[in-house]
C-alpha cells in the first residue's frame, strides 16, 4: 500500500545535541505536511549527550521534492534543535567506484551481486593500480581504468583518481582488497564515503599480514573488519564485522582461504548499510541503524 | 542526567491497526505533559497493517504516577486510534515462579543470574513435581513446593499451582526444563506469561527426546527455542532460540551436554526480554524489540 | 619438504566393522612400503559398532600408482578386516556438472570462486532448465546446455542428462538452485554423488518457500543446508549447515536476501569437503573428517 | 562395549620432531600389549616440523597400570623417536583450585557445571583476596581461604597459595575473574596449569578494561579469551576463545553485561578442554585435538 505509482519517498537522518521534543516536533512536522511515517529509530549517546534519528516518510505528491522538504524542514525544525541533517530521495541510486589491485574475490562477489541485482548501485568505472583483473571488468561490461601507482606516480595518481571520481560523479568509492595507503587529498573529498575491508578482527592485527600474526598468536577466532578510512591506518570507524572458527588444524593458507569469506560477507554488508544510509558517523564510531 | 531521584520512568508498548499520526500524537502527548522520551522503537507488519510501537520516557514530577499517566493517555491518544497498549512503571519489579522437575543446569544458571543481580526480578518459589532439587533451592535460600503429578493428581496439582501463583502475586512462570505439559487452565490463567525452554531449533524436532531426532537426522547444528507456552505443544510464539555446531564426533551424550548451555542462554535471554517488556505478542509471533 | 616433484600423494577413505587393530595395520602397511602418512583422523560409530578412517599419505616413487597401491592394500590390509575402501590420487582434479534454473546468485559465487582458484575442479558444462543464466555462462567462458522440462519431455531430458554426464566424464553433480525434482535414474547414476543446497535448516521446513514457512512460523535464525540427494525429497544425508539471525523487522523478502549468503557459503562449503574427500556417507548421515 | 569393569583406559599425549613411523610404531606397540585403540588425533605443524598425537586406547588387564604402560612404552617407542610424551589414567579425577576476587558469576557457573556433575574435577578449595565470595563458597560446601594481597603482602600471599596449592595437592588453578597479577613463582609452580580468563577478544585490549576500549573503539563484536598464564600479561596460549555481536545501541554497562556469558561458556570450555587432556602447548600457541 507504500510503493505506489508518484509517490515520493525521502531517507531522513539527524544527529543533535540531546533535547526534549526532537522526536514530537520531527514526525508532527511530517505529518502537517501530509507525510506517512514508515520508519523511525533513535539513538541517544548518553555519554556526549548526543541524539541521533533516522527517518523513512512517504508523500504522496508527486512534485514534492527533497529540495522542497528540505527547505521547509530546515525552516520549521531543523534550525531549533540546531540540527545535522540530510535528506535522501529513497529511491535514488548512487554510483560507486570500485578500487582493486590483484586479489579478485571480492571484485568477484561484489560484481556478482550488483549482476543480482542485490546491489542497488551503479558502478561506473572500476580502478587498479595493477591489470590483473582488466578481464573481469570486461567480463562484466565495467569501464577500467589502470591507474599505476609508485613513489613517483603516487601524486599523479591522486589527481587521476580524483579526476575519475568527479568525471563519473562518484557518491561513494569502495576498496576491494585495494592494497595502496589512500592519500589525504582523497580521504578529504570523500569524508566517510570510501568504504575499506580489513583481513583482521580490529583493533587485533592492524596493518600488513594480519593473517601471518594471527597464526602466530594462535587465536582460535579470526575476523575481518569493514570500515571508513581515516588518515591514520586502520583506525577509522567500524563499520561490519563478522568472524570465524579456526584450529591448530588450520596453516597460515587456511586463514587466508576461510578469510575471504568473512572479506566478502563483510564488505559487501557494509556496502549495503551505506547505501541505504543507515550509517551515521560520530566520534569516529558508527550508528548503524536496523 | 536522565535517572534523577524523584523522576518516574515509564515503559509504553502498543499495537493497533497501522494509520497515519501515531507516531507523532504519542510522541506529542508526552511533550505536552512534560515528559521526555528516552527510547522509541517501532516496527510495522506490513502484511497485516499492524503498527507495534514501545517508549521510554521520563516525567519530572514524582507525583505523577503510571495511573494517571493511563487515564490521560487512553483519553487523549489511545481511544483516537483504537490502540491496545500497557503501561509499566519501568522501575517495578516482576515476581517470577519457577517451575522444574529433575533437569538442574538451567535453574542452576537462573539462580546464579539472579543472585549475580543479572535478573531484576523476585522469585517467590520454586515448584517441583520432584523433590530432587529441592536441596538447590535452600542452597539458594528460597521457598519449595513439591506438587506432584500423576494421571490421579493431575487436576488437583493444576489448583495447587493456581493457587500459588495467586498466592505469591506471581507476574510470570518460567519452565526450567519442567517435563511436564501445562494443562490449559494456566495457560488461560498467565496468556503470553509462560515460558518454556525447548531443548531443539523450532520448529524441527517438535516433542520429546530432539537431541535423539537430531543425533539420528545427523544434523550438523543443534538448537534451542524460548517461547510462550500456548495449547499447541511447543507451537508457541518464539522468544529467543540459539544454535551451535555439531557433528559426528558427537555422540547423543555430547548433545545433550552441549544443549545444555544453548538452553541456559537461550532462556535467560527469553527471561530478560520479558522481564524489561521487550516483548510483544501477535499472531502467534513476537516482535521483540531492541 | 613434502610436496617435491616426482612424489605420489594419496588420499585413502575406508570404513568397516570396528575391529581390533586397523590403525595399526593400515599405517604399518604404508611405512613399509616406504609412504610418509601426513594426515590420518578416524572415528567410531559406537552405536552400530563402525569405524571409519581417512588417511593421506606420500611415496616417494613416481612409478608408484594408486591402482598398484590398491592392488596391495587390498591384499594385505583391507581383505584382512573386510574393509570398504578407496584410493585417490590426492591431486587429481574432479569434473563437477552445475545445474541451474534461474537464480543466479550461487552460479555467480561458484563461478567467482572457481575462477579464483579456490574450487580445485574442472566445470565441463552448466545445464538448465530455462535459458536466463545463459549469459553468465558465456560470461565465464563455460558450455552451456539447455534442457528444459515440462510433464512431457522429462523423461527425455533425464536422458539428456545422462548422456551430457556421461560424454564429459563428470564426476559429481551440484545443484546449485536448480528448481526441479532428480529422477530416480539420474540418483542411481551418482549416488551419492549430486549435491543439493536447500534454503533452511533442515529438517524445519522441507520442499518449496521454506522462508515463508519460517516467516510465518516466526523463527529467530534461519538456514541452509546442503545435502546429498536421494529418492526422499530434501532427506539426504547432510554434509553441511549454517544459519544467521533474523528478527520481527525482517519481511519474506529480507530473509530470502539474508538467506542468499547462507545458500553461497553452504554450499560452497559443501562443495570443498566433497572435493577435498573428506565426506563418508553412512546411514543416510556423513561424516565429514577435519 | 568398551568401558567394561576392570578395564583401564589410558590417554596418552605425544609431541616429538615429525619423522616417518610414529603412528606406525604408537598403534603397533598397543595392538601388541592387548590394548585397543579408541582415538586416534594428530597434528603436523609443518612450519616447525613438529608432530603431536594424542591417543587413547583400553587394556583389558585391570592389573596393566599406567606406570607399567609408561616403563615399556618409554623403552620401546618413545625412545626411539625422542618423544615428549605422558600418559593418563583416563579415568583419574584432577583436583582444580579457584581463584576468585569480587566478580560472582564465573563463580556460580562453574558451581553449577560442578555440582550438575557436568565437570568431572574435585575441587579442594576457593582463595581469594577478598571475603565477597565466601557466602557462594559456603552454599556450595566448597573451604574458602581469604588470602588478602597488599603491596606489603604480596610476598607472604604467593607463599600462602603455594602451601595451600601443595596441601590439597592441586592439579591445576582457574582463575575465574581473579583480579590480580599472578607472581612469577605461582607460574613456575604450574607451567601450562593456570587458566585464565580475559574479557576480550585477545589480543584486541589487553590489560585493564577492555569492555571500555572496546566501546571506545566502537566494535561490533566483544569477545572473551581463555588462556594459560604466563610471565606476560594476557599474552599466554590461547586455549578457546568466543565472541558476541554488539552495536551502537550497547553502552559499556550492556557491554559487561553481555560479556559475562561469554566468559562464563569460553572459561568453561578451557577447563573441559584441560581435564580430558586434550590440550598441549607449544610455541605459546595450543593444539587443541577434537
Amino acid at each position: 500500500m507504500y510503493n505506489l505509482a508518484g509517490m515520493k519517498k525521502f531517507t531522513i537522518i539527524i544527529h543533535c545535541n540531546d533535547q526534549q521534543g526532537i522526536i514530537a516536533a520531527s514526525t508532527s512536522f511530517i505529518l502537517e505536511n501530509q507525510g506517512n511515517i514508515t520508519y523511525v529509530d533513535q539513538h541517544v549517546d548518553h555519554e556526549h549527550g548526543v541524539f541521533f534519528m533516522r527517518l523513512e516518510c512517504d508523500f504522496e505528491s508527486s512534485s514534492f521534492s527533497s529540495s522542497d522538504f528540505s527547505k521547509l524542514f530546515e525552516k520549521s525544525v531543523a534550525k531549533t534543535f540546531n540540527m545535522n541533517w540530510e535528506v535522501f530521495d529513497t529511491e535514488s541510486i548512487p554510483k560507486m567506484a570500485l578500487f582493486v589491485s590483484k586479489y579478485d574475490h571480492c571484485l568477484y562477489d561484489i560484481l556478482g551481486r550488483f549482476k543480482s541485482g542485490e546491489l542497488k548501485v551503479e558502478i561506473p568505472f572500476i580502478a587498479s593500480n595493477h591489470k590483473d583483473l582488466e578481464k573481469i571488468a570486461e567480463r562484466f561490461e565495467i569501464p577500467f581504468y589502470h591507474v599505476p601507482i609508485s613513489d613517483e606516480t603516487r601524486k599523479e595518481a591522486e589527481l587521476q583518481h580524483l579526476k575519475l571520481l568527479k568525471a563519473h560523479d562518484i557518491d561513494f568509492v569502495v576498496l576491494a582488497r585495494y592494497m595502496q595507503i589512500i592519500p589525504q587529498g582523497l580521504i578529504d573529498a570523500y569524508p566517510s564515503k570510501i568504504i575499506n575491508i580489513h583481513h583482521s578482527f580490529l583493533p587485533a592485527f592492524v596493518g600488513a599480514k594480519p593473517y601471518h600474526s594471527a597464526f602466530e598468536r594462535g587465536v582460535k577466532i579470526i575476523g575481518a573488519t569493514s570500515h571508513y578510512v581515516t588518515t591514520e591506518l586502520d583506525a577509522g570507524p567500524i563499520i561490519e564485522q563478522d568472524v570465524t572458527r579456526v584450529s591448530h588444524t588450520h596453516s597460515i593458507k587456511d586463514l587466508i582461504s576461510k578469510g575471504r569469506d568473512l572479506e566478502k560477507i563483510v564488505l559487501s554488508t557494509a556496502i549495503k548499510h551505506h547505501i541505504q544510509r543507515k550509517v551515521m558517523v560520530y566520534n569516529n564510531k558508527t550508528v548503524i541503524f536496523s
